[in-house]
């Protein structure tokens, strides 16, 4: 159970200081090995003191030293039950030496010490061509990749470098590479490579484009180190694949094999390195090409979102690291696998159930884990990077991003790091709220007021809220407003006009039953996935569109009768109203999209108080319009009363 | 801003442990005064290695000592910017004077300490009678009360305790406020009491009875203790007035005087100790007189809910305190004023975008508070209270309250204190869900492997869910069913079918618009009060039902039409369809009850997502069904098959 067993981290950076921090309060006693005295992780518990383990022989203490030296680790074994790291940059072979002297003696209890993740996984994670053969190997889908291999004793005659240059010996098997996956060509450092260091795009096989990168990829300097990688281990290449944004999924696995995914999340990345963090995640969506036209590639396949698709092929890659592989494990698909909680998680500690920190702990202590839920209808976290040696100073300013985060009522990260520098990770802040759209505009108002370059809009922004008129009032519209053709606006305006008053973000555009089945059809399935919650669809006559949405879909769908040129509307409304068993149509009255808009409002406002509210503001405000016209009508009598359309 | 103050508490209980771990995410400096070297609070942080003062001159340290000594405070005050309390019973004279001896020099800065909230109003709240009379005289509402004052002079003739017994002055006083106020009579202790403490119920004017009380709340030891308070400022008598649920609302007041109210909460005590707590608040319904059949005196108020209500009272009361008020107050409504972060706030860690306790900070800090939202549905806490010594091992067990939290992935608390005994507060536990019934259901599970009496289900538990037959499946649904009349039944039947099935908690009932218009007034009007979310209405003829009730609640509501016995149901259905602007009624098919049940499971499912799986699979069954058909015409062919209805 909880509180049997100690638990070691090698590391004390921000990643083990939001570990303490989430043992702190379950008082799960936790120490840390790192060199500074002052390490993030230290500061968040005084470890000496959990009274569980008050009347230990030796108090719990912090150590200082260096995670990759083995007599350092053993002292930490000593006083520990379990050993784990938050870096994966640790030093494999003494952990492995330790884990095997402690396999099952000596630590804290004399009884052995666990080492979660296995000493092997991470290895296999550290080499990073080693981690994509692995995973291929088990049949985990990953990019085409090959190594780069050293070839000193047949040079190509055509090398494009002098074969008294050392790393000459690699051109060979660049341009095979090259030859085989085309250009531009990923190539990537094989070890100590994280947020975008040791990635190199090779753009052509010409002489110096070639040199260019492999210069970049192995300094001068790393050639004569001591105890350097053989050059033909440094490097492997992978065929490029451009992305839009990229996915990450954190997943944990336990003890005894079972494995747990948090949603899948877009991240942003600015010069590599994390910058923005949304959950969940949506498909792209382009909206001069209409509504849910989505990216090829990351469509949604009916029945099984990409979430569930990313999710599980998530898991299958953790899962083939074998038996060792327990925690938390950050996956960045089309890239690469974090054995240790991730950046792209860290939104999990105030917006899930259980945190990527929490999680992580429950997997080594061997505790069961517990489903995993997302509590906000979106999230989103925006990292605090240096930009300069005072960067740090320029977040608190009184009018800087920290300021506006509490202001506001956002999550506020800061990972108490004494010194400051360009790119460092500061401390991050997390948002919460009720649609994309609300979280979005936050986090754009937050990243405004970042120092440095960090503060230009993504291209991802929202359109100008300020153009309810235009289709969209924003990229990630509640609601979706539809209709079989462009004759139906004039009945279908003031629905957008009502939205529009009450602030919910909406998207508008023709999708027709009849004419346009295909593109219907592709609106209806992946409406849900881009974060729409309630579709309007507005028709006439034989009007099918609403019930053929209300088919293709599982949410909400409100249906308008457009009176058509005879019967008077009655036909439009019995094609929307009398939907067969199984499938409902929420129909209002004939042309009243009013109140299809306000019957909209009020099913989002089952889960935003707000919206209720105004809805309630709204009501008041029709009593009195009413109480108003009886008040002229006793003032003017009522054969002076003149009714005004 | 943040980094430029260090906080000083006074107490390291488990309140003081919340602090600093709600400060230690943003890295704020806070110092812990406690007697115990082991305080639940100082386990949250090594202060002296926080790096914006690691260059300080004396580094950051927690205090062993009495935060009763004024001495002790002194050296408090010495390193810190800001003095706050985690508990109300310090020594105020000590306080206040290290206060003014701080007001404007001294301190970590030299350039003084401030102290929050102040000496004046901790000590008004120490002082129960105090602060009643200063509320009262400050216009906010209270129970009547007098003090208990000694009468040594003119003993009562026929007062019932001997007048050589020192409490016998008390007596004439006591019968005096019985005489006022009536039997039962509520008397008080006016100082050290909490959680129950201090309180009597003196149900008679009768000698032994008086007696009783006298003895209970004046201990023979206390008499002649050194500094003992006068007999006469011992007690205060009160109204007494029986209640069915304890309100309770955490207030926090900056030091620029505006005020932010978190939602008010439901708490359940057990022996007068905080025993559950649920959020938000419902009005109680007594289900046996019907639907919304709610009772007197916490009834809603059309347009002011009793959440807002008990809000506004709340803060009222803490302005009342004047400009000292600076920080997180608990308000238990109808009872008193706590100057700290209050056992009833504690599920405002996870469920709140601002919990009490960064709340506490960014107050004392002079920072802006920031807008207060609950992020899930619904939330309740759970305290872990000591039933015996050993209760701690009773918690951790493997089969304990703990681990099947952590199992369903509730959030633990435990304080790391190292004695139990029965009652002390060890740790509690938080959950949150899409619904009150999923929470309610969560919490009964945890509460029945609590050890003792805390075990036995609290008399508001839901109705046994294995009778979905019954007009409520819970005490605490989603979607109401109601109807015109009982000869709507059978066509109503397939929602509540629909419903059980999906497993959404529901209830049904029969409100008639024209019959019973006041019923249907009320039911409206306290519907999204008592947590429904959508209202499924069927009405036949001139069926006014539904658009009634939607015109008195800002919830979805749906409308089935009920074919009646003449034009076939056309007449139902335009009365629903056809509602005036302004307010939106969702209508569905003729007669087709499933069809409603299935658009209010969709509406829920915008915030729920596992019963937008449900619906998935529920369409995928549908699609089966009709395939499976297409199966059986092709193999027996169509002059063959036979339709069945």
């Amino acid at each position: 159970m909880l509180h049997d067993q100690v638990i070691g981290v090698l590391g004390g950076g921000q990643l083990g200081r939001m570990l303490l921090q989430a043992a702190s309060p379950m008082a799960i006693p936790v120490v840390v090995l790192d060199p500074d005295v002052n390490a993030p992780a230290k500061q968040a518990s005084q470890p000496q003191v959990l009274p569980a383990f008050a009347q230990s022989s030796s108090p719990l203490r912090h150590l200082d030293g260096a995670f990759t030296e083995a007599e350092k680790i053993r002292q930490l074994a000593q006083q520990v039950d379990v050993l784990t790291v938050e870096i994966e940059h640790v030093n494999v072979a003494a952990l492995r030496q330790v884990a095997q002297e402690c396999a099952t003696q000596g630590g804290r209890s004399g009884k052995g010490v666990k080492v979660f993740p296995s000493p092997d996984v991470i290895g296999i994670i550290q080499d990073k061509y080693a981690q994509k053969a692995h995973l291929a190997q088990r049949g985990v889908p990953v990019a085409p990749f090959r190594p780069i291999t050293a070839d000193p004793n047949a040079p190509d005659p055509n090398a494009p470098v002098s074969s008294d240059d050392p790393l000459a010996s690699l051109a060979p098997s660049v341009l095979a590479a090259g030859a085989e996956f085309g250009y531009p060509l990923m190539l990537k450092s094989r070890h100590l490579a994280y947020d975008g260091r040791g990635n190199y795009v090779l753009r052509s096989a010409e002489a110096e484009a070639v040199r260019a990168a492999l210069d970049a990829l192995i300094p001068a300097a790393s050639l004569s180190a001591p105890g350097a990688k053989p050059l033909g281990d440094r490097l492997y290449a992978e065929k490029f694949a451009p992305f839009v944004k990229e996915v990450a999924v954190m997943v944990v696995r336990g003890a005894s094999g079972e494995t747990r995914a948090y949603p899948a999340v877009e991240t942003i990345h600015r010069d590599s390195v994390c910058h923005i963090v949304y959950a969940p995640l949506r498909p792209p969506v382009v909206p001069k090409n209409g509504i849910g036209r989505e990216q090829r590639g990351l469509n949604a396949v009916v029945g099984k979102s990409v979430d569930t698709r990313a999710q599980e092929d998530a898991q299958r890659a953790i899962d083939a690291l074998g038996e060792g592989a327990v925690g938390v494990f950050g996956s960045l698909l089309l890239n690469e696998i974090a054995p240790r909680p991730h950046n792209s998680g860290h939104y999990t500690i105030e917006a899930c159930n259980v945190s990527q920190y929490t999680n992580h702990l429950y997997a080594i202590l061997s505790l069961p884990l517990p489903p995993i839920t997302l509590i906000p209808a979106a999230t989103a976290m925006l990292n605090l990077l240096g930009a300069s040696s005072d960067a740090n100073a320029d977040f608190l300013q009184p009018n800087g991003v920290v300021a506006k985060a509490i202001e506001i009522g956002a999550a506020v990260h800061l990972y108490g790091k004494a010194g400051c520098r360009k790119g460092r990770k500061m401390g991050h802040i997390t948002v919460m709220g009720s649609s994309d759209h609300a979280v979005r505009s936050q986090i754009r108002q937050l990243a405004a007021l970042l120092p440095g370059a960090y503060a230009e809009p993504d291209r991802d922004a929202d359109l100008d809220e300020t153009s309810p008129a235009k289709p969209f009032s924003s990229q990630h519209p509640l609601v979706s407003i539809v209709m079989g053709s462009d004759s139906d606006l004039p009945v279908m305006k003031p629905a957008a006009q009502i939205l529009t008053r009450f602030g919910v973000p909406f998207e508008l555009s023709i999708v027709s039953a009849h004419r346009t089945a295909m593109r219907m059809e592709e609106f209806a399935h992946g409406a849900e996935q881009r974060g729409v919650r309630v579709v309007i669809a507005g028709a006439g006559g034989a009007a099918h569109l609403p019930g053929m949405v209300a088919s293709a879909t599982t949410l909400p769908v409100v249906g308008v009768p457009v009176k058509a040129s005879v019967l008077d509307g009655v036909d439009s409304l019995y094609s929307i109203v009398q939907m067969p068993r199984g499938i409902p149509c929420a129909t209002v009255g004939i042309n009243n999209s009013t109140n299809a808009a306000l019957l909209a409002i009020r099913i989002l406002s089952t889960y935003q108080p707000q919206l209720q509210k105004a809805l309630y503001e709204y009501a008041h405000g029709l009593e009195d319009e009413v109480l108003a016209k009886v008040g002229t009508l006793e003032q003017i009598g009522w054969d002076a009363y003149e009714y005004k359309k």
